[in-house]
């Protein structure tokens, strides 16, 4: 029987639990690669890089199959892994399990969720795991059967071009997890609430920082399912294309 | 007479011509603000940053306006420009004018975009403009007074909460731009191309290249609209629920 190959990489550093755990709930549905950067990446949002050479080390962590730590964003991680890693696509790529939420729009901020969005532009089933604690010892085993059953419904199923899914964990124990609820991303945002200090020479510096605000409460959204227990599964691509604007555009006069 | 406050960044940094030029013609049209990148940020995505302070300097570059350069990445420069500097939002953003092209997959890749969208974000008209020109002597001025004429129609007509403008421009004199044009993402891809090498002591690095890939001809692209000389005009949103998938993936069995 053909076992699948499993690309996985996250934002949070190759050596990170969330990762860790992934790779071992994997490891039980097929052959697992890994490539995935060599520190923490988080917020990078779908940024490559472009300025400075990539660096792919191979690593030895926990189990015989392969791992990678790559000196760039997960973007890269993922060109890279397809490329000259693996010579060819893996048949799902899975990215984290995140430390913290990915729900909402922190997709767009989010570079667990862009290594997903890279596998679905290379036409990769990709499914984006988050789960909402952000503490090094958080519980990523609690929501290990539903990840499993998620992961071989996309292999079962495929997905469709240019689609991939962003899949967000409540932080609760097993028996308390609702199920699975299939939603779209919420509108809300951040407010930025700078951190305004200053050097011992005196010289100002700012931490970004920051309060979600969420802009609706609707139950076909993935706030509602997650404070409701429920595992959030948005589907998600990639035209921005704000189509409805189309045709209200082209009464503007643009003559220069 | 309400001289409106406009607000300009980019990706390229902050003496880059592409935005000393948007400077210039911006200042015809109201009072600008700079804060943009001190170094090049191209290739950033949505990239914030939350592990390192930002610094934001203010600098004198050319007129008596008021310039700031700051450490971060474009969208950095818009959440400090609008907490920090403005302590109020423009009345419009603009982004650029970018070295190269953002158009069709482009976008998602672009920290000149991701400005933009920063910005409707946060309730701001917002524009992004890139020329179909790398070269440092780009010829900025051709397409001068569509990109005023684009930035005072979104001055007379805001635009719907949540929408941005993403306009790229061909790189050709005044008299062959055809007009704009306002169309939709062009369906296209990256295909990688790493460029391998041994560094002096021996070991592998790669650099990150491609070859662009368009998959449709449509007329209705921004792709079709650059190759035929006009300037391409695409509204933006933020919202990356793929809605079709959304009954499909309800019909799953997520038993776990």
């Amino acid at each position: 029987m053909h076992k699948p190959i499993i690309l996985i990489t996250n934002d949070d550093g190759i050596m990170a639990p969330g990762i860790r755990n992934l790779v071992a709930f994997m490891r039980e549905i097929g052959d697992v690669v890994v490539v995935a950067p060599d520190k923490g990446q988080s917020g990078m949002g779908h940024a490559v890089t472009i300025t400075h050479p990539l660096r792919l080390e191979k690593v030895d962590v926990d189990g015989d199959h392969q791992e990678f730590s790559c000196s760039g964003t997960p973007v890269d991680c993922v060109k890279l892994a397809v490329n000259k890693v693996l010579h060819r696509k893996p048949d799902v790529l899975v990215s984290g399990i995140n430390h913290g939420s990915n729900s909402s729009i922190n997709v767009i901020y989010s570079g667990t969720m862009s290594a997903a969005i890279e596998g679905a532009m290379e036409g990769i089933p990709s499914i984006g795991f988050s789960l909402l604690d952000y503490s090094l010892d958080a519980d990523f085993v609690s929501a290990k059967s539903y990840i499993q059953s998620i992961v071989r419904n996309v292999l079962a199923h495929g997905l469709p071009k240019g689609n991939c899914l962003n899949v967000n964990i409540p932080a609760v124990k097993t028996k308390q997890i609702k199920g699975v609820k299939v939603c779209r991303q919420a509108d809300a945002n951040w407010v930025e609430e700078f951190d305004h200090r200053k050097d011992p020479r005196g010289k100002d510096y700012y931490w970004l920082t920051g309060k979600f605000e969420l802009f609706e409460n609707s139950d076909e959204t993935d706030e509602w399912a997650l404070a409701n227990n429920y595992i959030s599964v948005v589907p998600v691509q990639f035209d921005f294309t704000a189509y409805p604007m189309i045709e209200k555009l082209k009464n503007w006069n643009f003559d220069a």
